[in-house]
């Protein structure tokens, strides 16, 4: 069990936020509340002026941006004035192949995939199946294998450019890896990794040797490229405490401190939580068949009243209903989805109409997503890293 | 600094050894009482009675085992008959590259070949350039990747069956070592870790995750035949603590625990210690050119009284002597060096004879053994290991 609360800065608030909520690499549980997430990491809100600088460089705001999807970031304004001043930055994301993908899985990805089009970036893409090995004494590396595969195929569906995007498998690439997290790995002490990771006495020697793993792709670009090379990474906040590491040792190894920009977490279609692959009947899964779909969204939690009379009365609570935050991110446009949320509020709206939204968009986008994923099968090899520069 | 003192079995002892001595497979310190090494660290003497039957089955006791230089074990007679039932068993040795080798090396090398001859045995030999550049803040990636180059050209130098012999680079070969050390590695606690190895808040997490890289080659001979494989390991008992930890999860991974011959070292030069590449002076490197031997050779440390008369008077303390171990355990025949011995007690054998024998032997052995290292920087592809079944 890990406990990324255990950190120096923030040593007084930590049993404040201990018994609310938990936001570790491990695990995420309780209600979150994200201001405070930004407080307890250090981390920074993203402000009016950073959307105005990303709207007059991108033509546009994202509407993950918009709608605070993503809400946190470290030097994400610098990365802009880095790629407004014409230097080449890269992109880096990941995924820990223990499950098969999710909708709460993949919006970080279609918004790294925004970020690549207008940015024109290179992406390297990490598949932590060690430490998925690592972490859990049940799981068997033939599982974690077949589980890469699967997560490969959502990943190229999501549609990156396959130019400009590479894809590392930990065990596999391990010897891109090494090197550079062993330069990593002795710049960090046991009590340093103590106090970001939570880790203890029964922590296996894997999981402490691991997170220079995670950290390795935040400095390959600057060796594709043959100079320091300004990295951002789009993901979702729990992976913070790997890059407050790696920012820590960056510059001392002659690298830029890597950019985050960091996504909430997509709720759960149950009562609370994030949508999990331990709890499948609460996540949309991208390996769903239409039928698993519609059954998992119509008995869906929602913010709704008991009865269609107390709603019309009361109105529902569209902030607490996963089934309204589903569609907002996922479906909705801003306009449809503030409009949404005025008609639950006022009792015009019941729960079973938003269902029917979410169940009939699900299963398009499922579809369709199901058609590039099976055509993904037939270009993996051109997603995987080879240590070479690739196209410039 | 490592302590591998606190190794739980010998909690109570701990404090009587403390001060007298350490051996760690990082530092070797003080007078070592060998006989308490054994109880220390839990392992086994090498009776008469193995000896039998390493003579029955080799045909001949090797001078390394017959003057006790190999004095202690952990299933050597068990793997003994594995291999006269028939058995295919595999040695495995290694080398951490942070210094050019000298003859201290070379002994264990010199009886690994014997061995290798006498059982026709494939072998692993592991090069540490990793846990080299993680142990110490100062050593550059290039200065180990130099050392490293030039330790292979002595290990082929040694004369191994580059049939049978592969040398492993953990940076160059990690992709054939990560999968099952991480198998190793997910059962090793860091308390585990801490008791064995003696680390603390202040080592770093690359020499906490190193360890199971080390207790790979132990499992990769059961890999490459597709069954259970006895594995031999002939190293430095300093080296002990890595096996003690891997035999503990062998047979829950399915695999026979490693079995282990141990040295003693080679004393260096000086007054005390063993031969070590840190103190260059009181050590032979394969390196050295002949008037470099003969000097060190010159002033070296011996057992010998002040003055030529006290010797003739008092004779010379030859158990104390460098000089005669360094002949006794290389260049002597075990007849030649009984009678040294008494010569020197009875004051008949003064030390610059044993010097000038000494010297003449080095010089002899090391142009000999550089003609063999020049040949072999023509053979280093052949050795590399890569990860095919070789012959069988």
């Amino acid at each position: 069990m890990m406990d990324a609360t255990s950190g120096k800065e923030d040593k007084n608030n930590k049993d404040n936020f201990r018994d609310e909520f938990k936001v570790t690499p491990w695990e995420v549980e309780g209600k979150i509340d994200y201001n405070k997430l930004i407080a307890k990491f250090g981390t920074q809100p993203i402000t009016q002026e950073i959307l105005d600088k990303v709207k007059r460089i991108t033509g546009e705001i994202h509407p993950m941006l918009r709608m605070q999807y993503f809400f946190s970031h470290r030097d994400f304004d610098w990365i802009l004035d880095k790629h407004e001043g014409g230097e080449n930055i890269y992109l880096y994301t990941g995924r820990g192949p223990s499950g098969m993908v999710h909708m709460g899985h993949l919006m970080p990805w279609i918004f790294t995939k925004y970020l690549q089009d207008k940015f024109g970036s290179h992406l390297l893409f990490q598949l932590t199946d060690d430490e998925k090995f690592l972490y859990s004494q049940a799981r068997s590396r033939e599982e974690i294998k077949n589980y890469t595969h699967e997560n490969i195929l959502d990943i190229i569906a999501v549609g990156f450019d396959p130019k400009k995007t590479r894809i590392i498998i930990d065990t596999k690439h391990i010897h891109y890896l090494y090197p550079i997290a062993s330069e990593i790995a002795k710049r960090i002490t046991f009590s340093t990794a103590k106090a970001v990771f939570g880790f203890s006495n029964s922590t296996n020697v894997g999981m402490i040797g691991f997170p220079p793993i995670q950290a390795a792709p935040c400095f390959l670009p600057s060796l594709i490229e043959g100079k320091p090379t300004p990295v951002l990474i789009p993901a979702a906040i729990d992976q913070d405490p790997y890059w407050r590491m790696t920012r820590d040792v960056a510059e001392r190894m002659g690298y830029y401190k890597p950019s985050q920009i960091h996504s909430k977490f997509l709720p759960g279609l149950g009562m609370s939580g994030k949508m999990s692959s331990s709890k499948p009947e609460t996540a949309l899964f991208t390996s769903d068949e239409p039928e698993v779909i519609e059954k998992k969204v119509s008995t869906a939690f929602t913010g709704g009243q008991s009865t269609i009379q107390l709603q019309r009365l009361l109105g529902g609570n569209a902030i607490g209903c996963p089934v309204f935050w589903y569609l907002r991110y996922f479906f909705d446009t801003e306009r449809r989805s503030d409009e949404r949320l005025l008609q639950c509020k006022s009792g015009n709206l019941l729960c079973g109409e938003c269902k029917g939204d979410l169940a009939k968009e699900s299963k398009s986008f499922m579809i369709e997503f199901k058609k590039r994923r099976e055509k993904a099968k037939d270009v993996i090899a051109n997603f995987m890293y080879d240590g070479e520069t690739y196209e410039k």
